[in-house]
């Protein structure tokens, strides 16, 4: 049994035991991974964990990968071809457990439905943790940070490729031909894929926090780029906002011939916001109050109606998970919750601008897991 | 409004009506974009559909997307920064609907039930509405299929291109290498995206059914390519089992030096199962029956422990949906349902051939979307 899957198991099983319940019933893939080493989208997989033992139904098409990745001894692994839920009825009418622990804020109503009738009737019965898993995933462990590290490293990498790219070259790419070349980038430095739909927004289309990327060929002007990798079913996230010219005397004036919202005054409003938040991180303060600090300088400035979402939010098997870095959220962090910091600024049919690192909280400050630069940087020269 | 999405309102209308239902709450980022023209993935977005109005609740970040995407005349678009559910509550308060239908099937428990709660303090209900909407999206309307078949198009032409490449550039590439280069021929010719992760799978690695691409590098024998592309939302998929190698004369044999599981016997049966299921897919059939179709030519080869899938699924706005083609589903086909046929025969730690083509189903026959070879076909000459 690998240490790390060895030392989860044990915390779950007193969580569970600390509140009377004899299993957690576990059905979101990046939980089912956390425990046992297996990842597969929508597999339909199911892990029951008792005290005592560990079972994990797979379909079929995932068992063969199922009894590769398990890095469990003596998990009992189940095949099933038409359903899993026949599995799952078959071995809690074995075992004595009476309370079963299930993920509510993640299965479906009617699925909730059906397992809470079919173990009603065995006089058995549910009982809700809601985000149980997710709250222990949310401190990372020595493995998830160094896997963490390496997912960062391949992006890191990839944002200095582009800052060294040439006029002609980018400007032969349409915004989405890029995202594919980034990701290519990735692929080439050992991630085994994305973690998000890549974002690459030239001009006008970074004014759209959550922008697909078009057909367009890349033209000069800002680009913002939102990319991450997976590396060992770990996400990495960063933004950079570059600005494309290729005539280097050139001032940078953007939206070019309006005198509103000149881009480098803006981008340097991120910045500062970026920073302070960046420097304001450490354990012990809450997500709430570090949004505040970066929200308030562009407030300060006049932006506060153009910065719309959150400061941040964690980041490890799921690219957004716990904790939510918005004024809303008033968790405390902690030592090795892993978290990105990203303001942005957006003005519709004009331009924007987004400054992402992702760190790691420690004590006293944070660890930044990123070099790429931050300072205004024009590439294609 | 586009007509498609007033052809669509008007049928959830008129469920509601027929079951009393004042409104529709939609969660489902597919189902919204089938009333809306709205698409955008995990957003937190809300739809109500009442009898006579129509409110969709977006996140500031997808604001912009949805006021340019949205197709629906008389949409009240509002916006939302910090919570949706306030906005909901609003809205629900300010209408005279009693009974809320909702996506059952889908929205999570927690989620449920705080939905739920609000409302009956309002003296208001939900009624579950499981696989209402994907009901709808069963059948395709002609703008559906139009779109279909673009990206089927896509895929096509990606396969053949596959056909085409010589043996030295393909044994440069990893599997997820090459998978990522399937990728960016998808983004050259207008797809979107990808619509799944491609499968490469290359020698052993064929033998499962779900495949992760490896950095391994590709080398002589079978390669399976099971891809998919998005094209204005609408999904593809298409496999085929190709054989790699670089001397023309050989016979193919594999594995080789074994006499056991000759792949291109194993071809021929997989081939032989897809093709008599195409013939009997009409409407009218049900999806159990043409799954008994395949299912009974590979069984009486002797491979029926092999081939542990359905024989294939719906194919639309997501990858997969309503049909399931196995031996539990009685769903009798109907025209213009969009449906994979895909049987395989799969031998752990050997090799595997899958070979799938969507079809459109119509009354006395189907029509199929692909035109890439499937007679064996040996690639890198």
């Amino acid at each position: 049994m690998k240490d790390h899957f060895e030392e989860r198991i044990k915390k779950i099983r007193s969580r569970l035991k600390d509140s009377d319940t004899g299993a957690m019933l576990v059905f979101k893939e990046e939980n089912i991974y956390y425990f046992t080493g297996f990842h597969a989208k929508d597999s339909g997989s199911i892990l029951i964990i008792t005290g005592k033992e560990i079972f994990l139904i797979v379909h079929f098409i995932y068992f063969e990968q199922a009894k590769k990745t398990v890095g469990v001894k003596g998990l009992n692994l189940i095949e099933f071809t038409a359903n899993g839920f026949e599995k799952f009825l078959e071995i809690t009418g074995s075992i004595g457990e009476k309370i079963f622990g299930i993920e509510s804020n993640f299965v479906p109503y009617d699925t909730y439905i059906k397992y809470e009738e079919a173990l009603n009737k065995k006089g058995k019965k549910l009982k809700n943790f809601p985000h149980l898993i997710e709250g222990l995933r949310i401190i990372k462990d020595e493995f998830e940070l160094s896997m963490i590290k390496e997912s960062c490293k391949i992006t890191d990498a990839v944002i200095k490729n582009i800052i060294e790219m040439d006029f002609k070259k980018i400007t032969r790419f349409t915004e989405i031909g890029l995202s594919v070349c980034l990701e290519e980038m990735m692929i080439e430095m050992n991630a085994t894929s994305k973690s998000f739909d890549l974002v690459v927004a030239n001009n006008e289309a970074a004014s759209f926090p959550h922008y697909r990327p078009s057909q367009n060929k890349i033209r000069q002007g800002p680009i913002l780029l939102d990319i991450g990798c997976v590396f060992a079913n770990y996400c990495s996230d960063i933004t950079r906002t570059l600005f494309l010219k290729n005539k280097p005397n050139r001032k940078i004036v953007y939206p070019e011939n309006k005198n509103d919202n000149n881009w480098s005054e803006i981008y340097d409003i991120v910045l500062q916001a970026q920073m302070a938040a960046l420097q304001k991180c450490r354990a012990g303060i809450a997500c709430s109050d570090i949004d505040a600090v970066a929200r308030n300088i562009i407030r300060r400035k006049g932006y506060g109606k153009y910065f719309g979402h959150g400061l941040g939010h964690g980041v490890g098997l799921e690219i957004h998970e716990a904790p939510k870095l918005s004024y809303t959220d008033n968790t405390v962090l902690e030592e090795n919750m892993v978290i990105t910091i990203e303001p942005g600024i957006y003005i519709e049919g004009k331009t924007g601008v987004r400054i992402e690192d992702m760190v790691i909280v420690k004590k006293n400050g944070c660890i930044n897991l990123y070099s790429s630069p931050k300072t205004i940087t024009i590439i294609g020269q």
